[in-house]
């Protein structure tokens, strides 16, 4: 990286930068929650943002694209009501829960949706989900080797179908239009990225 | 595509289905609005999710990977306050208003950030940024050829300010943790791929 970029990223980075946040405002659903916040930037002005909670925290969240002994994909099936469709097919994925490491979660969710474990995990990123107003940071995983130990464990109000699909298939449900959540397609995108360098 | 694995599919997605919603409560702020929904499914269950409105909308964007006529590429460096660094820079990115298309709306939002114009937007894809509580949409571009053509314009609380990088210095960017947005994470692995091609 050429000196002259790092100096002007850090030096709008620090013209940018937040001094302090004020919260100004709280309002409480049963599963999300709004905060309004003022803030206060390094350049003298001062900004309101509003913030999503989920369940009283950030909402961070694990995501996992699940390769079998076999080489097949394991993919969910949800409602996703807000959608198009109201369904959609993608990664298992779920929230970090408190005391739990991200690796931690993502084994955790990937046996309680699909009932298949994995004793090799890898990381391929983590990113903010919605940065403009959430603190969700969420992370990726290729999850290799994954052999079904266990039966799906749901919560009362989760409906979760899994199948298993080819690579290829994986590539032909993107291009036609079944998988639309952002954090599967980016999980493809690197996972592919990942198992080409293999 | 497996027959029996499209059949699958479908029988899942029939299943799991919303037949109809009934809006409870909607608590508006200034820019967030929750509401919460009741769901009947077709397997006969109801289940109750939570939406976030952004200005009253979806908050559907447009998200443009920006490259210059010397094959360089833009990014934009804003406040980001409810992450860490309370920082970040990424793509020129924004909200597509009313009666804009996805294409209207990058090109917009490019001029808007930047100053830098595009003759040549190519679709990398389009996917929900948030799909358990949002019905937000988003649509990735990759823009070639940009050239500056006027200074920029920004709303009194909008703070940007704009950089060009190489290539390599994109990367280097995504590996040391600067770049941190998810929006951006997938139009970079998106954007590669198709310059790959090129």
């Amino acid at each position: 990286m050429r000196k002259e970029k790092i100096d002007e990223i850090k030096k709008s980075f620090a013209e940018l930068k937040t001094l302090y946040m004020e919260k100004l405002k709280s309002i409480e659903n049963t599963f999300l929650t709004v905060q309004t916040y003022k803030c206060v930037l390094n350049n003298g002005h001062t900004i309101k943002r509003e913030k999503i909670l989920k369940g009283k925290k950030d909402g961070s969240a694990a995501i996992i694209f699940p390769i079998t002994e076999d080489n097949e994909v394991l993919l969910a099936i949800e409602p996703r009501v807000f959608t198009n469709k109201t369904v959609d097919i993608g990664f298992p994925s779920g929230y970090i829960e408190e005391n739990e490491t991200p690796e931690t979660s993502a084994i955790r969710e990937l046996e309680e949706e699909t009932g298949y474990t994995s004793d090799d995990l890898i990381y391929l990123g983590s990113f903010y989900q919605d940065q403009g107003c959430s603190g969700a940071y969420n992370y990726y995983y290729l999850a290799k080797n994954c052999r079904k130990v266990k039966e799906q464990k749901l919560d009362k109000s989760e409906f979760i179908k899994y199948i298993l699909v080819t690579f290829e298939e994986l590539e032909e449900l993107v291009e036609e239009g079944f998988i639309k959540g952002l954090n599967s397609a980016y999980a493809i995108e690197k996972g592919k990225s990942y198992i080409r360098r293999m």
